[in-house]
């Protein structure tokens, strides 16, 4: 069998779109990663001030945040539009032959609309992995263009939904590890796992989920954290070769924390 | 040589997009075209509302609106993200397997940003036909994707451009002459070419450039007829093979006003 190329499929969170400065620097450090990438990015706080200025309330149940058609319009607006084309242009523009996309285009991420029991989140989506369309994004990335993904997908149905950008990139890292020898890379605002949430010299270097299990007892790993770590745990068991979590500033030097499945 | 495959590019406008049951039912019917095919859509009043309840000013100089930083965040927001994304949603619905573009995604519609003299029209930027990205736009369609496309494009520096979407239409209708049979339809509220413009049984069914000539002479023809005619008729020149313009309804009818060159 024929060696898979590698994929890196990158996250970067809404601390790093929020930055003009930051982004730019980042834009051109993922520009020079020489493997075949895919970008993942998500929303920032633009959404929530566009909704103070159009008086659309932020409706929250049991501390989350509800999607009704007004907010899926918003984030529609300011993920799939300004975000999205934006980044693509800063691409384009340093060489980089960036493809915005949503979940919708070409049926790439079809989604399944949340329960609305016990909560009621409205249109938000969860991927399915199965059923992301393969046959084009490696038709895309095979063509030298690297797709751009925001957080937004569909239900097939003609419904829009937002959805975790978290999620949008495990799915897709997931998916394509059929074609692919895939790196997930969840890049974000602190130098990776910590054990003290102060202090950037504690960054756990790596941690297999064994061990992730016992820092979530002793709490050394809480809140955002856990979805995250679930989030990689599970796309690694699916066939992902590697998750790093780092600071988006250390794409090309290395750091942040690596996790692996238990050794065999 | 062999003989080219046929391709209709459609453009709708704004009040297609506004009116939800006109979409649909448009949007089937295009659907419903047997061969390859591409769509332009407007913009329609929605970003008009949403600058009011931003309190964004319209800016006019000589009758022409003006796109400063704020009105281009506006219309990338609402064109390339809202419209686009649920033009795209509705689409994969009926099983139509769209993808929805801007000009800066795979740089497909390299542009020019309008000089500021003799008057300043901001962000606003015009097609470069012969640098529009021809093999990923084949590549694209000989896939059984059909691209939609929403009239924002970038000039490869990085800034996004308010783009005209008649142009757009014209522009990705002349380049991909060179590689399909192209027809043109520009979709409106009206039957056609209208000699009465209060009469619809009056559509002028054909015309060539010289008797347009006449009719603008007469004032038969005015206003936006006017530059949507003369880009009709410049495709034309440029390898276009028809151009068709007539009430979005009418997709599959018939009927509308037929443009074509002169006979030799």
């Amino acid at each position: 069998m024929q060696k898979k190329e590698a994929l890196s499929i990158v996250k970067i969170g809404g601390n790093i779109v929020d930055n003009p400065e930051a982004l730019e620097t980042f834009l051109s450090d993922f520009h020079r990663m020489d493997e075949r990438k895919l970008l993942v990015h998500g929303g920032g706080v633009m959404a929530s001030k566009m909704a103070g200025q159009l008086g659309i309330e932020t409706k929250m149940v049991e501390g989350r945040r509800i999607t009704d058609a007004e907010t899926l319009k918003l984030v529609t607006m300011v993920y799939a539009g300004w975000i999205n084309k934006n980044i693509v242009a800063s691409l384009q523009q340093i060489g980089c032959n960036a493809l915005g996309l949503s979940g919708a285009d070409a049926n790439a991420i079809p989604s399944v609309r949340r329960s609305p029991e016990p909560i009621d989140f409205g249109y938000v989506g969860d991927p399915v992995p199965e059923k992301i369309n393969r046959t084009f994004l490696t038709q895309l990335i095979e063509s030298n263009i690297t797709p751009v993904f925001c957080a937004i997908t569909h239900d097939s149905r003609g419904s829009l939904l937002n959805t975790n950008a978290d999620t949008v990139a495990y799915s897709l890292a997931t998916a394509l590890s059929g074609d692919y020898e895939t790196t997930l890379y969840y890049c974000f605002e602190k130098e990776g796992v910590l054990r003290d949430l102060n202090d950037p010299q504690t960054v756990i270097p790596s941690m297999s989920k064994m061990e992730s299990e016992e820092y979530k007892k002793q709490g050394v790993i809480a809140d955002g954290m856990i979805p995250k770590l679930d989030n990689s745990f599970k796309a690694i068991e699916r066939g992902v070769s590697k998750v790093i979590i780092l600071h988006a500033r250390n794409l090309l030097t290395g750091g942040g924390t690596l996790l692996y499945e238990k050794k065999p």
